[in-house]
């Protein structure tokens, strides 16, 4: 159990959601604040490991959805959230046990824990993806048959959409639809899940990994070592997943562009010793891959973080700007999205790169990286 | 008490919602086809005044939603009818004493008439408007206070979206939305009211009076008399409603264009007897305005219908083509509609004329016509 009362944490969590957002799922920092304004109110959110509770425990995922910056200017305020929560005890027809995020990456990490904090209702340590999608049927709870719906999207007019989809992809549809017409801004419920399933399909620990991300770059900023050394030498010790720096470059061309409600861009890098050297990192609202002298790197699932290379802040998509010096961090997903029936969901084929997965750990060292 | 176990009184009731909705609404024809199948397998429809059913009576609109087109093409089976009563009477935790139309102009003056042919369910003999209109808000029922939701809408495909919008303007645009990501088709159970509200509030005998247009221009052609004097006559003996005709021509030009979801367009007809007159038609789903020489001779919500100069048959905008021979008739709209908070909601300044309201029978008065 961890209980989330200090304003450091906070933005240590922040800092590890937007690497684990792999440049998307929204910037988190006004939903920082908010939860520091719970925390400096006596508030506090516990963080509770997925393992504490019961098989029938009722779980739930309250996220905000739509344009992030839209949402989590407008729609973070303790009235309603406190309604999302007791409109979907109502709808579901029970207490709800334990709150979970749909995602890690990005801002939709700390809404469940600015609910907990004002409801006192426990988030669980654990998410759908462990790390950000853009898509509710690319979640493991998704991919593993745990539905999205029957949820429900409100916004702050008193609009309330109820959605019992035959299947997350028409979820996913009809939410975007409703949730533009409300102004690109809704919290929503989502998601309702027993103990036994998210024991099963989540994505474990996931919170305390954002928190460690954050505070091991934090940490060594601070201190005397190099923070990508630092970061690297956590990631690789925490369950065996691989992660390396694959450039170290300035920002030399980004193109952003908005269509179908994605984003899509492209950055460019050259070599910072030699600047011959290029990488490009293809944008459909996350990094989707990783490409160095035109050799894949990565691909999703895999992580793609970029970071500030001398604070080693990580960025998302829409911060890139030409002259940035950054660094490329490869960080392979967690093994659940490795596996077939993940991949047929959330491969590169499904963002129109004709290429199969590689792990990440291949593609480096075929690159002699 | 009506009951519709006639083919004949069918198509009569048909042709006279096609009158009523001025241009739009859909073609009933799909719709008529259903209910004449049900009417071989001997069910039949049963239409009684709103007078008859009870204070406390639960009433209801079950409509379909999305291009007219498509949805009376895929839509009308009798399981999914009776799908959207059984789940309606489940969400509103009631029986459904009574159906009513929302608007009888064009295609769903027959939907509820093939439900309640399948589930025995009585139809009530009025509708929300008197004619046909664009929008969900613009009906007597959200005008005078009875909220198009609670509602849904659900598809063939299991997708069922459950809508409580603050307002009716709003339930309009998170419907178009939803039905437009279930690919433009979907039937919809909206307003539920009460006996009384029905009665106050309702546009009354409009389902017998489809029904008397359509038999009027049928017995008109099989007789001896001309179509439009009997029908000018029929319209004008109906409770004191202007009726006449302000043009007979042929269509010279027609502009069709959907933009935003809306079909808009133009008629221009150039007079019979003299090539010099003519008559503009404005179209945004109905039709708009009619003018003479310039001259505004109809105007929202007053109702304008093209019909064949030979046959008498009312025509849809989408059905008028260069070269149709063709009169134009201005009638009168039901007088709930000519109030001031009526005119608020669907004058002529909603579709951006730059007019204020008035009566037809004053313009054509004041064009000598």
């Amino acid at each position: 159990v961890l209980i989330v009362d200090k304003v450091q944490d906070i933005q240590d969590m922040a800092r590890g959601a937007v690497l684990l957002g792999t440049g998307g799922g929204g910037d988190p920092y006004i939903g920082e604040l908010f939860l520091r304004a719970q925390v400096r109110k006596g508030r506090y959110a516990t963080i509770i490991p997925c393992e504490t509770i019961a098989d029938d425990a009722f779980v739930l995922s309250i996220a905000g959805i739509g344009a992030p910056t839209v949402i989590i200017e407008q729609l973070i305020s303790e009235r309603t959230l406190l309604r999302v929560l007791a409109r979907a005890e109502a709808f579901y027809g029970r207490r709800v046990d334990a709150l979970i995020s749909a995602e890690i990456g990005g801002a939709n990490s700390l809404i469940p824990l600015a609910l907990g904090a004002i409801s006192g209702t426990p988030v669980l340590d654990a998410d759908g993806v462990g790390r950000a999608v853009p898509h509710i049927e690319m979640t493991t709870f998704s991919i593993y048959g745990c539905n999205a719906t029957p949820g429900f999207v409100m916004d702050d007019s008193g609009n309330v959409v109820t959605l019992e989809a035959a299947d997350d992809h028409t979820a996913e549809e009809l939410c975007r639809a409703v949730v533009g017409t409300m102004g690109a801004m809704a919290l929503g419920a989502f998601y309702p899940m027993t103990g036994r399933q998210v024991k099963a399909f989540a994505v474990q620990r996931t919170l305390t990994q954002s928190l460690e991300i954050g505070r091991c770059i934090r940490a060594a900023r601070e201190g005397v070592g190099d923070i990508f050394t630092e970061l690297v030498t956590y990631l690789n010790q925490r369950d065996g997943r691989h992660a390396s720096i694959l450039f170290d470059g300035k920002v030399v061309d980004v193109t952003h562009e908005t269509r179908d409600g994605w984003h899509f861009g492209r950055v460019t890098l050259a070599g910072l010793s030699n600047p011959d050297d290029e990488c490009v990192v293809e944008i459909q609202n996350e990094f989707l891959t990783a490409r160095v002298n035109g050799r894949t790197v990565v691909l999703m699932p895999d992580l793609i973080s970029i970071l500030d290379r001398e604070s080693g802040e990580p960025l998302t998509g829409e911060m890139l700007a030409y002259g940035q010096r950054v660094k490329v961090l490869g960080y392979g997903a967690d093994p659940m999205l490795r596996r077939p029936e993940s991949l047929d969901v959330l491969g590169p084929r499904m963002f129109g790169i004709d290429e199969d997965f590689r792990p990440v750990e291949d593609l480096v060292a075929a690159a002699g990286l």
